[in-house]
């Protein structure tokens, strides 16, 4: 191991969860204590706050305050959406994270975000190696659709999952009140990859659950849908479906779009911007089945709903941050920090285990196959035996006068010395 | 006093929230170890179960999975909507009550619920004592609204409305994640009281809130609205927007009609159905300023979060259950049970008070004119001050495997001795 001596960056990108601040707070707690690194900066806007040098200087907050972030959601750095070109194309913001790196003598980089940040990541240490420019740089993983390559699990999906979990299972409770009949349609985040809305089926699995699961992993016939939906109504009066905001047709049309005309909107890595699916399908059912239908989106809360995170999903997402520096300044570079799940003596624990950027970068996990249910309408007891260690453990968020402590970062501009 | 022996009936009934089973389950805690009580019925459904000798056995319950009942979310025992009429119209159901009460010698029911439900307890009372059956009849007090006469706060309130204040800043976090504008529209219940929509404002307390509060009690004009939310967007590049379902504009027409053919569907009290509010202000806004907006509807799950329950608003609503019984048993009859407040050494405390099912029935109280602002778009600190004992205390919510241990009830059938 050869010691290189300098600045770090720490920078959060892509949608914000429950868990990225225990991350990104634990990258900077560890960084602060380690005598390779001379000095933690955070970039505002992920890095975008390095293009415009817009960094603030973490050694200037107060240390008890800065502890709040691990249960604060959100990105307390702020966030961007920021697909850096290929350099081979157009190589000027590279260039100017290069002059930045300089300007602050910055030999550590740690981006905290999904599989568009490991791309970013990547790239960033493809060019300053192509440029002799030494420096390590880290990924750490963060997102609740939980669809990263290689590691057990993504930190931020478990709070997510809980949550999800939790919510199904009140939604079940209010949904059957009455002896008049009901049929509720929550739609679930998920784009390509269904994780969010497995985790329904964990309020199944305390017998609490929705009824019907559908996840974009699988076709979804509206028709053969409503055929089980109508059943489970004429049967039991009330009927909860859980679908993901992805799902499509056979032909890869998102049902989204069936009823709405989707403007193609597109978000700024080209995605189709998804939404609306719980009115369509509520009134789309409503008008088949004449039955009262509800529609419910869970929308934002289920990536910041911290009063309700997994306290082992904060544990591990701030070990992930960790992890990252204290490799790093051990010489490692070029990679996600990532988990590896084991059991000891029937006990899950969670592991470390580092992963190359080039396969991480624009590689998505689904659900696999086996883990549905023979219908394909439900998840089956693999993936119950996944999720359920995550979601242990109820957050330790301090609260004040009965509400959240959040973190409030003074955020000082850094100079350069 | 004078001892009356007898069976009791206990039922639920409008819609529900966080916090009506714990009510329930101090009635039927209490009914269950008092001397006068001689056999505890749950009623199926509400009235509706009385109607339909839909009864079930309290005593058949195993008394530790019972307790469960304190934190479990929406009516354990089924909940109704169903207005008795006027007995001078129709006295069928007051005489098939009346039957019921002879066949399982009711001397006691306590009927769970809001202002129609007090309606209900008032008109059986009245009947009951018309026809020379002696029995009492005791209204506990439920509702997220809080808009009944009399009481302090309605139990079920100050759970809605801590998950409503911890959401919102939870949301404030997420929404300001980006760089980039974004205008936030959360949507929360509430026909013609603000009560729910001003809990937002605790938020604000904490330096996280909405930037715009929008109540029935005031009358809503779209476009100078428009010209507040385009300054602060101007100026922030954020606005965050609460509105109840129920704003009206100054000539009485819901803001929510103004884009939505509503189908006129009535519930079964005759209120207009709302919704889909959130959507029409986020569209219009959108259109307006060409800003990203989001619409945000709170939806069942700020009536269900039981996870999120303030646990002086569970301890409060069991005593009021609790009280009920005792009142009863002691000789009262004809009352609601409410709250009212008092100071003790600058400390917060609940007393029980007994208020007129007459003056309770159909009465609906909203929030004082001069707890808002001077702009009529917050609430001021005369609201803090009001709301904010209310949400004190975590929830002591079971958890079984991560996720809630709600109750799970035998419900054997009552059976004539």
């Amino acid at each position: 191991m050869n010691e290189l001596k300098g600045a770090c960056i720490i920078g959060q990108s892509g949608g914000p969860t429950s868990a990225i601040n225990a991350s990104t707070y634990g990258a900077i707690k560890t960084a602060l204590g380690n005598a390779s690194i001379t000095h933690v900066y955070g970039a505002l806007n992920g890095i975008k706050g390095v293009l415009d040098d817009n960094l603030i200087d973490m050694s200037m907050e107060d240390s008890d305050e800065l502890e709040f972030m691990k249960y604060t959601p959100s990105s307390a750095l702020g966030s961007c959406r920021y697909k850096l070109k290929s350099p081979d194309a157009d190589d000027t913001d590279y260039k100017r994270i290069l002059e930045i790196f300089k300007k602050y003598d910055v030999r550590y980089f740690f981006y905290n975000g999904g599989n568009d940040s490991m791309d970013t990541c990547n790239k960033i240490s493809k060019f300053m190696l192509k440029n002799g420019y030494e420096c390590r740089i880290m990924g750490i993983p963060k997102t609740i659709d939980n669809d990263l390559y290689g590691t057990d699990h993504c930190p931020g999906y478990a709070s997510a999952a809980k949550y999800i979990a939790t919510s199904l299972m009140e939604i079940y409770h209010d949904a059957r009140v009455y002896d008049t009949g009901m049929i509720t349609v929550v739609e679930i985040m998920g784009r390509n990859a269904g994780w969010l809305t497995a985790a329904s089926a964990l309020a199944c699995y305390k017998g609490e659950g929705p009824d019907l699961i559908y996840c974009p992993e699988n076709d979804f016939d509206l028709q053969a849908v409503m055929t089980k939906v109508e059943a489970i109504y004429k049967k039991n009066g009330k009927c909860i479906i859980a679908v993901s905001e992805g799902i499509k047709d056979k032909n890869g049309r998102y049902i989204s779009e069936y009823g709405n005309d989707l403007s193609n909107a597109k978000d700024g890595f080209g995605h189709a911007q998804l939404g609306g699916l719980a009115s369509y399908l509520a009134d789309y059912i409503k008008s088949k089945t004449g039955a009262k239908v509800r529609g419910i989106e869970l929308s934002l809360l289920q990536r910041c709903a911290a009063h309700c995170a997994s306290q082992t999903d904060i544990d591990e997402s701030f070990s992930a941050g960790k992890a990252a520096v204290e490799y790093a300044a051990d010489g490692i570079t070029d990679k996600m920090v990532g988990f590896e799940r084991s059991y000891e003596n029937g006990k899950y624990v969670c592991n470390i285990k580092l992963f190359e950027l080039t396969d991480v970068a624009n590689t998505e996990k689904k659900i696999p196959s086996d883990w549905f249910n023979d219908t394909r309408d439900g998840l089956n007891e693999k993936y119950i035996e996944y999720a359920l260690p995550l979601i242990q453990g109820e957050t330790k968020l301090p609260k004040e006068n009965g509400l959240p402590r959040f973190v409030r970062l003074k955020k000082v501009k850094a100079v350069k010395l």
